[in-house]
């Protein structure tokens, strides 16, 4: 897998750089025939877009995209979609004196360290920004998986800011029970205490991080491959190349229980085999078994804060650094629709992998 | 990536049953010129060996291995490398009664879901025993990576069984020192509070998960490829590739951090720049930053228990189950060279990657 | 592979439509430090262009590029480098009669049965017009090739036009020896022949095919994967993908010469081993061997002819076409860049696949 | 993809050295459910077999193959089938004198020059020997495809022998057409004449090359991959791979038709569109349009000879070298069944990746 593609069948490229032109995805294995509803993949990019909200960056990228190839007549072609998002916002002179400055917790003395050579402005490849492209090519990605699947439901929240966690028995079960408030989380009264601690944080010069909480309903039993692209570990793979994710778990602390405990009895219900607890959250030996996906991500806080930091130039002399710039005291809000992608995205690949796992379909 | 290979440069492919001839990997993309030390691949199998002790389980396999081909005067050629290990201990007789029913927390009911058709004994693809031709892969490929830099340190331990853990002060800098006990455990206290908790589940008939932890020491800065090839997200998809493996996290709980405290401050040390703390566990966009790498691999409780459980038959029938055969009450001890060899097989394949960074070497 | 991309490490993705917005290339796995010299993109685009001769279609795209990504400063900067080519002089109407008509010799019909629908205007996706972008990855690689082997020396010419034949001996060292003619041969006197046949052809409303020969010379050896991916088969992949190419041959006719004719001698010369002879055309294995590398390309007359020609519609009912729109007579002269190109990506990545066959440089 | 591995669904992975232990492939990407029958798998590797007639070489390899695994009760799991064929007969000691020599026209001096070192016993990893394994792969992809269309038929001939050629209008429609001589030609007076021209050359202790054709029918329409993976592009490239091969080329010669001529007219037939004639050999736009594919593969004569030949030492001290071993004096009739195998290698990848094309089936 070259490094900035993802996927089998269903391959995703992502490109572009935070104070380029734009950034852009190209998607290819991309099968003909499916609807692009492009206002659906605008629903998409607005909910990760910056400026939305009292809690996230001030930029104002209004991340309009455009299909460069791919669709015709409204119908994917079966030949590679480009999509393409231009950057309208950078004021790439905020980085100037960041030029020969590695910032703690970011990507710049790793960057320098592989390719000898980094483009300075905003984090350039290494900013979150290019999850834009992920977002409109996960839209399309969702799209396909609707029209095999119309009952799929793919909905991420946010179940933790800092220490504050949401109720564990409030669930949701669409994406407007998730977008009811700013922080992304449907438990309110948690959501309001995370509000506070985000704007707390941000008054202070600080970030947060926090959990996702992702939750997979009606995909059909016998997706993913054994032995290295169980959907586990392609699940895992797909959510921890976000930006800031730290760690990836399914279901609720499995090392804790008991065999006997965790093993999920399978009965008969309506002529269909389903288990009667979902302890294995849905996937067993790497394979879903059609009961519900659910996992976690653990997301670091921002590596941007305005607080006053320790440092070293590219010389490796010491001195200090405080962020100006725009950024978000925490990502978490706009990441749910990301995390929502990845998954979409990963899913599309392993449903075509599927169409040849059996010699006779 | 195709189901069954991991890698995009050192690409391994295993194949293989449980109960089949035997297990294997081929080896592709393997550079000329590495010095094949035989014994540095039976210790790594002896290691993860069944029978080796009280707490596993009582097959006896000896796990011994033959080079079909790609090595030459103790050399590899450049050529594939097959290394082959033969099933000896299998009583496949054991499992005629399991042919038509789904055991629960198996992949017996997601097998036939995917291909309408399994190898009923002992799990067949779907069983671990198909891990020792990775262990045998992870060691070749570790000596690849000691041949290029000698102070290159991987080492895994038992950190957590069921809901007791290691002293976190204790941290095993070789194996040697993981090896003391049959917990792999380092902490002596602890891992006599785990022996017993395994041997009164083995009595119960029942099983117990817990977590692995990793420690990698004197990789190189620069390892990782933006933005689907993190160095973070290469780990994760092959330690999730691990049966029973269930969650991968970096470092110590970076969601309840705050950035002030989560950012590595880079300070100049002996010439070179290093960071003072290291709470991105040696990894910052993706990339190593020459800082030790730690991260925890959570395991569910094996699947396998003697205790009686409900399930259904593979006509969807009611019925109850009790294993026989014989299994681990807990696979964390053996499962330490395991996540050893994922390890050095995804950083192998990384530091060969990075040799195509840059144009001009 | 996947269906739009080339390369394993230096891996070219292709987009776009005839006569959607543009065409396009997405280049991954390019090391950081090249050094990008737009003008010699432009060159290479400029001999492929359409309309630079009496002999061409007098389509009038100007095939500007733009880099969308992946260069900042003038160098590549280890990203994605996605290089974009508008359309600007399509005339879709044109096409509006061949909606529901298979045109003969094109892909109109294969790509109905492969796809269920397709782009009809101008042979969509399936046009030659797709090769604007891989001529502009083609001159990117070529540079990197330079930065690496000064004197690398790429260089294709028109061999054969239907039947009359350049003359054996008139081997083009530079490019401006083929740009002598319009018909890219460095032979004046064949050259004016085949000028007049393609006019002839033209007048006539039909279209010829013919030869393009290749030369490279000062490859280093040691180029080329054993067994799947050998120099000799990559460059038949990568020549058999351009539009109207139906054969590739290696030397001059190996299959009428015996063993002792065709084995080359090795000697030293200057302290190096060379061949005496170079019937194998610098390849042995599949692997180079510091000879130079010279094949034929063989296309088929251009399919767009406007002779009245018997066919069918998608209803499968009988019916003539007689193409009216701007096509060649003849596409061996735009051709010779377009072989160049696919030539340079091809050992770029063949390169940087080297820097991985030994364990130590 | 991988320097040993062709196909990107159904991927077969080559490995073994002449004088190792064995050769075996690796099949990843199987479906479940094809039904082996292992007696074809013999017969394919019978027809490849060395010491088969008077003109092949003496060694008595008997190639019997073993399935390791992937294969259950007959039928294939889903799981990678690795097939191994042990050496039996080689005679390495025959080698020694060569250990120091680079042979002409053999890989011998490209494997040190990329490696740095090399199996010099019988040409190692770059002998032909290897191409057992990819004869029992094939014949695997041919049961499948067979299972898939019942009508498929894919025959290889002798075509030519240095300049003596079978004449154009025998077209073997089955195997045993192709078998009645050991030199695999259908036409019987120009075999007699080739089995006369290959005895002479052994006896002058030379070699001959010459041209294999192959015609696919009945394959369905729509299979292939634009753009880089077109169906000629992937004929080419597998073919390619072959030992000794240095041509591939499509239908008759269409560089010296006219448009006019080469393009084939759509006509309706019992309801199906085809193609009144077949200049374009079944394949249009790279994708496969329902007729005859056929295409021609051009051979060297074999490397090893036993005149006396110049050559250098490793050390580039002129010497000569009269090979003794045991060689085929003319590699085509054992190569008829290696064209066929690449020939369903590639069919049946295409095959499968045609299922993912369109979104609905």
């Amino acid at each position: 897998m070259a490094s900035n593609s993802i996927g089998s069948i269903f391959k995703v490229s992502s490109f572009g750089e935070s104070h380029g032109k734009g950034v852009g995805v190209l998607l290819d294995g991309v099968p003909s025939g499916i609807l692009v509803d492009e206002s659906f993949i605008t629903y998409a990019l607005q909910r990760r877009r910056p400026g939305q909200s009292a809690i996230t960056t001030e930029r104002k990228e209004q991340d309009e995209f455009e299909i460069l190839s791919g669709v015709f007549e409204s119908k994917t072609l079966g030949s590679p979609i480009c999509i393409w998002i231009p950057n309208t916002d950078q004021q790439s002179a905020d980085y100037d004196n960041l030029k020969n400055i590695y910032r703690p917790g970011h990507a710049d003395f790793t960057y320098d360290a592989k390719y000898g050579f980094r483009d300075y402005r905003g984090g350039g490849r290494s900013s979150a920004r290019i999850t834009a492209g992920w977002v409109a090519a996960g839209a399309l990605a969702e799209l396909a998986l609707k029209q095999l699947y119309s009952d799929i439901n793919i909905v991420a929240w946010v179940k933790q800011i800092h220490t504050i966690s949401s109720s564990p028995s409030v669930i949701p079960k669409k994406r407007d029970q998730v977008d009811i408030n700013i922080v992304r989380c449907p438990d309110a009264q948690a959501a309001a205490l995370m509000e506070s601690a985000i704007l707390s944080a941000k008054n202070e010069g600080d970030s947060l991080g926090g959990v996702i909480c992702c939750n997979i309903e009606n995909l059909p039993a016998g997706l993913g491959e054994p032995v290295f692209d169980k959907l586990s570990a392609r699940l895992a793979h797909a959510l921890m190349s976000i930006n800031a994710v730290k760690g990836f778990n399914m279901g609720s602390n499995p090392a804790e229980l008991k065999g006997s405990e965790m093993n999920d009895a399978f009965i008969s219900e309506n002529g269909e085999i389903v288990t009667e607890s979902n302890h294995s959250a849905g996937i067993q030996g790497g394979i879903s078994n059609g009961m519900p996906i659910c996992f976690d991500v653990m997301f670091k806080p921002t590596s941007t804060i305005r607080k006053t930091q320790k440092t070293v130039d590219t010389d490796g002399n010491e001195t200090v650094l405080s962020a100006e710039g725009r950024h978000d005291p925490c990502v978490l809000p706009r990441a749910v629709p990301i995390v929502e992608a990845m998954v979409a995205i990963t899913l599309l690949d392993l449903v075509l992998l599927n169409r040849v796992s059996r010699i006779n379909l």
